[in-house]
């Protein structure tokens, strides 16, 4: 049995539903998946995550293994017994926390040298070392460790680092020893470059992954730049595997993704905007610190069914966020959570119907 | 209809078991209040407080005057509708709030003059305006305003204050006009001078109150001291009313004070210790910050039934607050909490069931 399949049921234009299965269960796609960097989705419990209908969280490889340790992980059943997340789990490389270490970080062809941003300790990630690292955390979908250059870098820069990367996606598959317990993703990298995209993910097509990442995006570029290199690299990518892009984004940004042919997505906006007070709603953004809502009755959201619009009032939300309270954080985030999930799902159910370029517009109108 | 009555059921030597009914329900005696500052119990939401059968929770009316407004509380239903906590709520009078400002505030006979901490703003509570705060929050159950000297002060400087305490007591109860929807409770001061204490609750029996609480303890003074007083004074206290000992405290605090005669508790303890790492257990007290718990594979304590408890590890806990992770603080505060609540169950059923001495000292075992 192979560690993950995927079955595309519906396609709407270039817009895709679909299923992937792994050992701790099967994904609908398209589905967004919450950030746990820590080994825990910021503010939120397993339970309420399942509540939420999370399918599936991603967890960091950079941060767990600097703290608690991978192999500790590994003893407590992996990430999925530490944290008693039952249900799927992605982990990323370690490679875009590594790079964004700026000074702390040297990189050679054999991986990064950094320091700790914790203690300053010396560390050292390679394609094999961040394999391994993954599989001590037991995720059921793992990353290729890659370079990730700023998409705006010059060419030559970028040439450079797509060479040395896709010689780390082959160092990375073949330290993949068990290709019936976890799936390795691919990441396509190239920056804004069309014709380095198309190589890059020609190159990682021959290796054969069971799923394939477009990386080194929402990474400071303009939004329609990025649809651009999406539009450009998602057709081409296998109809028959999961596309994920990672690091991504805003409701719209789903959205026009998606209708790209993206089926899978992780960001921490909705979680630390959240924290900051910044909720989505079905009628668009809330600014929950604004004064204007110290005296609302009404929910956050009157066609949201989580437990903070069933409970609460925006005056009561306004007050917890204006007192630092934890319970504020926690109601902000389980709603942002659930909104982009709902969205996920109305994603799904509209492609499913062939009614996806009617909803797509709908849910676009509400940001413009 | 009265808005409190108070049934007696079951003796053990001093310890009692009773029910307090309130328009919003019953309590069963003794029992634990989880404080609630401003208008949510840290780090929990209703429906945890409702899972650990939280009872009754605890407002101060000090910082909901001051944020966000009484006023803006009683327009979105009071601090029930505001919070959505259905369940009995009891305020303080906000007097200790005020005299815990030290240099911002002043006293006279009228009332107290003080600066908000959060912005400076002067400020006027007298017993009167106390009053008036607590009847548009709502409570179930509002306390008196009084002084709060420090158990240690002199003899002269106590007896000066409890004079003006009691005409504050009688002031309060004049102000008490919706005597059908919110009880009033009567605080006995006198700090550790026995007559005094004696001399307070006469005076206060004098002028009938639903309930009477002990005050101006647990400030500093050692537990034997706080002990005795209860001892004293506890006893004394009409038996047909609630006694509630205010701002106390351990869980062998609660016990010695159950077995002297106590009825009610509320403390900071509990939640404010979860979030510093310490948690009680049926085994004694765990600081989860430890080294020693970061390989841990067993529960915080295997004879609770609390969710912490039922699906994380030590060592999960011990990482979370390493962390600094939301998670971790809900967990601990959902543990204390949940154990407080069933100290207080097994001190009710050991009550009733005649075997009241057998289990406090089992329970003190545990600490000594």
């Amino acid at each position: 049995m192979q560690s993950l399949s995927f079955q595309l049921k519906h396609t709407c234009g270039q817009a895709r539903a679909g299923t992937v299965t792994t050992r701790h269960g099967t994904i609908h796609t398209p589905i967004f998946m919450p950030v746990g960097t820590q080994a825990t989705v910021k503010a939120l419990s397993p339970r309420e995550l399942d509540e939420a209908q999370a399918q599936i969280i991603l967890g960091n490889t950079y941060h767990l293994y600097l703290r608690p340790g991978h192999e500790l992980v590994k003893r407590f059943g992996g990430l999925h017994g530490f944290m008693n997340w039952p249900k799927p789990i992605l982990t990323d490389s370690g490679g875009y926390q590594v790079f964004s270490l700026g000074s702390l970080r040297k990189i050679t062809e054999e991986g990064v040298e950094f320091r700790s941003h914790i203690d300053g300790s010396r560390h050292f990630i390679s394609p094999e070392k961040s394999l391994e690292i993954q599989q001590a955390l037991g995720s059921d979908i793992m990353m290729v460790f890659d370079e990730c250059p700023p998409s705006t870098a010059d060419r030559g820069y970028i040439e450079k680092s797509l060479a040395m990367t896709l010689r780390w996606a082959s160092r990375s598959r073949t330290a993949w020893t068990n290709r019936q317990q976890q799936a390795l993703f691919g990441i396509i990298q190239g920056g804004l470059y069309p014709d380095l995209r198309l190589q890059s993910l020609s190159a990682l097509v021959e290796m054969d992954f069971p799923g394939y990442a477009i990386g080194g995006l929402s990474v400071g570029e303009p939004p329609e730049k990025m649809y651009e290199v999406v539009e450009h690299i998602a057709p081409a990518m296998p109809a028959d595997r999961p596309r994920y892009l990672m690091g991504v984004g805003t409701p719209v940004d789903l959205i026009q993704c998606i209708d790209r042919g993206v089926d899978m997505f992780d960001c921490v906006m909705p979680t630390r905007n959240a924290r900051n007070g910044t909720l989505f709603t079905s009628t668009g953004k809330v600014n929950i610190k604004n004064a204007r809502y110290a005296e609302d009755h009404e929910p956050l959201d009157s066609q949201c069914s989580c437990y903070t619009c069933r409970n609460f009032s925006r005056g009561y939300l306004r007050h917890l966020y204006q007192c630092g309270e934890i319970l504020g954080l926690r109601l902000n985030t389980l709603h942002n959570i659930h909104y982009y999930l709902q969205l996920m799902a109305g994603a799904r159910a509209a492609i499913a119907d062939g009614t996806w370029n009617r909803w797509k517009n709908q849910q676009l109108d509400i940001y413009k």
